[in-house]
């Protein structure tokens, strides 16, 4: 499939087929969230892949009450929760380097942004779940300190069909030269 | 370009060729950007296009001394600054979801790995670079108070052959049930 077809066509899928996925497209996904850059190549980020009907029903009980997956997660063959090795991306020799401290957030989801065009392209639907007590999954799946569970995400067949989700157009998020300045392309630059 | 090849061959680009870039092909890269997913479809991302020569001298001066694309991003025909709109993603209510905070990281991160790939397909090398000060870009740029500026990245023609950075096995980042259980998938799991 091509880049921007996925990117485009991809939706946040809610509901699954308890259709089973085959081990090497499971593995075709991780690889794509293993090739997404990092801070300084840190990769900071590991995978938990999960298959047992014990353990996702676990999982869809740290869900927010209010999170629309909760219901259907465990109906998924696999859920994936990404987590991550505090202490490595956003620092040099140490140190943090900027104002935002760890650099985790971003570079997990660098990977997991990968992963999700990745089982787009491969008919497979996943969906990026925050909402969620992270230290009960941490502590289900046996996640040492130092390591943070980010996000979740069921990998399975869609059982519904998702309209297009509003997006505000390139004009309300965009703007040239300064914040607030020109919303458009300003007439006469040296760019053709 | 098929998504995993573009995920796969996607580099980091630190040298840029001066030649401009299409209007419209800084739009493509943008749409790519605007059709992420976001936390409950908040979008809180906003980007900020800079081509003017003075500007791009001034955002590389904020580049920690070390990074090193300091050298070379005024070359490259246009700068992209992610920004984000503070205490929109992750909150439900107006309240924090979780333990995490605002998720505004996460989701610029979503935005711009998006925009990178779409990038590489379209010929255009970019590099994701947080080690900047980000206080002295917001004043630069304008940026008002409930809005941070979390990323940047060159949009330019690539003036270097980079080599396929080294990249960890999936064993050493991929866990199968718990964390620190199996390595492969287990035999004889029930799925094929």
């Amino acid at each position: 499939m091509e880049v921007m077809k996925a990117i485009r066509d991809r939706r946040s899928i809610r509901s699954y087929r308890s259709e089973p996925i085959k081990d090497e497209v499971i593995n075709s996904v991780l690889e794509a969230a293993r090739w997404a850059p990092s801070w300084a190549n840190t990769q900071c980020w590991e995978f938990i892949v999960i298959k047992k009907e014990e353990t996702k029903h676990k999982l869809a009980d740290t869900l927010a009450l209010w999170n629309s997956v909760r219901q259907d997660i465990a109906h998924a063959p696999v859920i994936i929760v990404a987590c991550a090795r505090l202490g490595r991306s956003g620092f040099k020799d140490g140190e943090l380097s900027t104002d935002k401290g760890d650099w985790y957030m971003f570079d997990v989801a660098l990977a997991m942004q990968n992963l999700a065009l990745a089982a787009h392209a491969l008919g497979l639907g996943t969906v990026h779940i925050g909402a969620f007590d992270a230290r009960e999954v941490a502590q289900i799946l046996q996640v040492p300190d130092g390591v943070v569970v980010v996000e979740m995400t069921p990998l399975g067949y869609s059982a519904e069909e998702v309209n297009n989700p509003y997006r505000k157009p390139l004009s309300g998020m965009v703007f040239y030269e300064t914040y607030g300045g020109d919303k458009n392309c300003p007439q006469g630059d040296s760019n053709p």
